[in-house]
């Protein structure tokens, strides 16, 4: 892995400075949704981050390589949906909302990194986040642009895209060797309390997140709509939590994830007159389907159809990621909306959401049958969710030493512990 | 707990869902309270909840109860407020300033949870927030409306009536059996560094608490004001608490609580014109007093009245409230001061300070009373301050395999790994 | 260092009350910029305080003492900086940008905290925030008002400044018996991903920290400069990390800090006319600086020249800081540049830099020479790296508790546990 990540790495790099320098200029717009971006940054380094920590040998590589796709994707992403959004012959004249969309970009390729954890290498999350990029912007501009569908909170473009890339991704990659419950596949106590940050700093900025390429007038009611239908999706999710377990306990799993359901699930038709209460209806359904996938629906995936999700992000973006498109079939097919003179159609809000999903299937197979070449060194199957294969982990004996002073008294024990 | 706490869960919720269905819609002001709306939020469901995972094995419900309290309240704190404040037969028209007060709302039901916390289950904390945020609203329209005192920072109307409704509530509440120090009722080396992330969030966004439902323009001076009181707050709590103890070491207790307790008591007279230097006087008297409070008070409250309060909510919320109510009545005794048109007296500073008291304590008896019933299912007080009563807890020899290569080499250590 | 520690504490604070009464005063500008600060106020007591968690022993003064010295420095950073930048015989008026400029003069004693941390105890501390922040704010009225030079996002007067002050105090309390590696002075696990947390928050808010000062229309450019070379030097560290490695693994200490590096080398320019791309350069430049930096400088000159660097500041900002001064001198060199009708000049460019490294030395020398008095009591060599010289600590027994629930069975291990 030494050469191969490093030099990939360094030549993308510059090769990005290189197209930064040809394309790339300063644009002299106001600044008001820096407040905005600000929020989706922090979901994006510390949101997705964080809310993968939660495997108890997996925290370096969740903080790590997230921030690496993170950063690496954001530089790609500006490049990519610049080249379809600047006007004929020009520049790419980059603003808060480029930043933002930049970093919406890389957020497919992190919903994708959730599918695989624990399972691939950097430089297949490199090579991963190029083209899933690639294939997000060609989609994002299908979208918006050719069937101009609405997709606010891009429940459609950004959830449901990245959840089914990644799955297909993970289908390609299917290990039989993980077919039974891997030994580091778990949580430890801190390890979920780590994971929670991330849950509670997606959960707190998703009125942001949905808001933020908004116009400035739309962004209230997106803000009312989202906060509410996490809120009653949060209610639900713990209510179906204790009440799916024999026992009646919470589980970590379910609360750390279905409890965003709402916010992803909202997106499409946030900024849809739909009223508070219809929010925190579709929140609470997203909570609902959330929760069952999780409880049913991600063994069966694991076990009959050999797509090995490791942080079930088919429960979290996928499921979620339709249900806000349906929603947005479903409103528009009601009532009369329009957005920029242009009105919405039910027609055109399906063909968003099925192309959405086809192409991310079709782009993530595609993606894993090339992650798959031997050239990339897949790491063993023993060795999976676990940092030491790429990280230099502290020696675990040390752990021994802060706890016991009696430690050198008892050397007997040394290899024990 | 199984059905109990879910059905009253989905039941409230599908109630909310229909009154909000009846009576809420959104209003179209600008947003520009939307910057201390999202501090306030981080206060909230990351202050609040990780200032709580001090204690060794209470992480998961700190973090977890914490966000389902704020996540139900806020949609009652909704309606309750929108109702006490709506015009006469108006919907209730819900904005970013609608959605603060939501989130204030909540402080309350998770102060008082502090006083509590380790000793009651899911279901009878749902009931205390309904009942909480319910007595809330009437206070707070009591102490605006009717009396006219101010309290922009709700040193009195969340901080003193969220420490006292617990205080009653743990009082009726009492465990003779916890008279002894329970053996979960301490915390580690790592959940003391998880708390820190709860009060540097609460510490910093603090101005933005004081200020949030303020004027534009009288922003400034309360957030300058709260600023240097948190700071004199925090040298002063670091110097007692070294001199306090034998050796001269810190407590991260008191670093922990004590450091706030300046945010909390420049509350009330924020707004008014009362320099920096009495800013930082009244951090500096904050700090003491909660330092003394939970060196020399708080084992007398359990020990001789009856009242165990767990992380000390009296200490930090609740003489710190009182002060804040004090420094409000000398500061308008003192000097003339307006709002809105209406003068401010001593005498209504006075009164509000003294209803907000006596309200929060008989209201918290009442609920205390009614969680007393056998019917909520109490915890034994063996199973106090343990997650594992209503979590799925990762099992605790995981930890070890961590940190052992050898484990399997010597599985005659098993039982005690 | 009870009775030491809180009398010069409380004695400071009371007199930064009475000067605060003399001479500090409310202004009534309009608060755009207070989104800037809480940016830059997360930074200063999440960022720094949690980028140094990473010891294993240490986190509790990590946090503590970076919260106490942050607390303690902005009340004199306010008046140091009043002082020399008031009119004639006026008062002292705070608003949002004093509150700014208050949070950056403590960054240099944080930063120089870096250098020594673990070997100084909190009385020693509280005086060095003292000296530096008198000298910081000298020499940044030097380089502002007499030079006027260019430094929008201080890349010379905190970050060399901080860096190379911290180093001179570190060479001058140089201790021999430090010079095999301490048994604390490494991570664990968990400790390295508190750092984590640091670590995010300082590169997700560099936007902000550069401009937070910067007039409202040149923000734009700043943030987008900041924002992509941030994203390049994280790119770029990750590469060379896993290079530089025999078994080409990364390392957390530069994931860490080296990512960093370029937010504090495009500080200095970053409101300059540079392009993106060049932002992008200046950004790659500084973490293969950095990188080489951690790697081959730190144990040079903790072996040859006696400077022991705890957390390698000289390799975050020390370096990258002079980074930004040279990019500086190179851009006023090769373009013309103005500033408040003031033309900028490579000349008073290297007199800015100079002046800061030369007066940052001898200010350090001499505080490490104070510091040494013995009069302050010096931390034995071997208590160096414990919290538990000045935090009661949780008993670590209490750790094997949680772990195991035959524990009490097995009583003959207890000595070992």
């Amino acid at each position: 892995m030494r050469f191969k990540f490093s030099i990939i790495a360094l030549l993308l790099e510059a090769v990005f400075i290189v197209l930064f320098g040809l394309f790339v200029e300063y644009d002299t717009e106001n600044i008001n949704s820096y407040l905005y971006f600000k929020d989706v940054h922090v979901m994006i380094f510390i949101g997705f981050g964080f809310l993968m920590t939660f495997l108890k040998k997996y925290g370096f590589t969740s903080l790590g390589i997230n921030m690496l796709i993170a950063a690496f994707g954001l530089q790609w992403g500006t490049l990519m949906q610049g080249f379809l959004h600047r006007g004929e012959g020009e520049k790419i004249f980059v603003k808060i909302k480029s930043m933002i969309n930049a970093d919406f970009s890389t957020a497919t390729a992190l919903i994708s990194f959730g599918a695989v954890l624990g399972k691939t290498n950097p430089a297949q999350m490199l090579l991963l986040t190029l083209l899933e990029i690639t294939v997000f912007a060609g989609n994002e501009y299908l979208v918006t642009e050719i069937f101009k569908a609405t997709d606010i909170g891009a429940s459609m473009t950004i959830h449901a895209f990245g959840a089914y890339f990644g799955l297909a991704v993970t289908f390609i990659l299917y290990r039989p060797g993980l077919k039974n419950k891997h030994k580091n596949e778990e949580s430890t106590y801190h390890s979920d309390i780590f994971a929670m940050i991330g849950t509670l700093f997606l959960w707190l900025f998703w009125p942001s997140f949905n808001s933020a390429i908004a116009e400035e007038n739309e962004r209230i009611k997106i803000i009312i709509n989202t906060y509410y239908a996490l809120a009653a999706c949060a209610v639900t999710t713990f209510a179906l939590s204790s009440l799916l377990d024999e026992r009646g306990k919470f589980s970590m799993v379910l609360i750390q994830n279905a409890t965003l359901a709402g916010g992803v699930a909202v997106g499409t038709c946030a900024d849809l007159t739909i009223h508070p209460f219809v929010a925190m209806g579709i929140g609470n359904i997203a909570g609902i389907i959330s929760v069952l996938g999780f409880r049913f629906l991600t063994p069966v995936l694991a076990s009959k159809l050999k797509i090995q999700d490791t942080c079930g992000v088919h429960n979290l973006h996928g499921l979620p990621g339709i249900l806000g498109g349906i929603a947005g079939i479903i409103v528009t097919a009601v009532q009369s909306e329009t957005k920029k003179g242009v009105e919405l159609t039910a027609g055109k809000q399906a063909a968003a959401l099925g192309s959405t999903i086809g192409i991310a299937l079709v782009g993530g197979a595609l993606t894993g049958a090339i992650l798959k070449l031997p050239i990339w060194g897949q790491v063993s199957d023993q060795n999976c969710f676990d940092d030491s294969a790429y990280w230099e982990v502290p020696e675990e004996e040390k752990l021994y030493e802060i706890n016991s002073n009696n430690y050198d008294e008892h050397s007997r024990f040394e290899a024990v512990m």
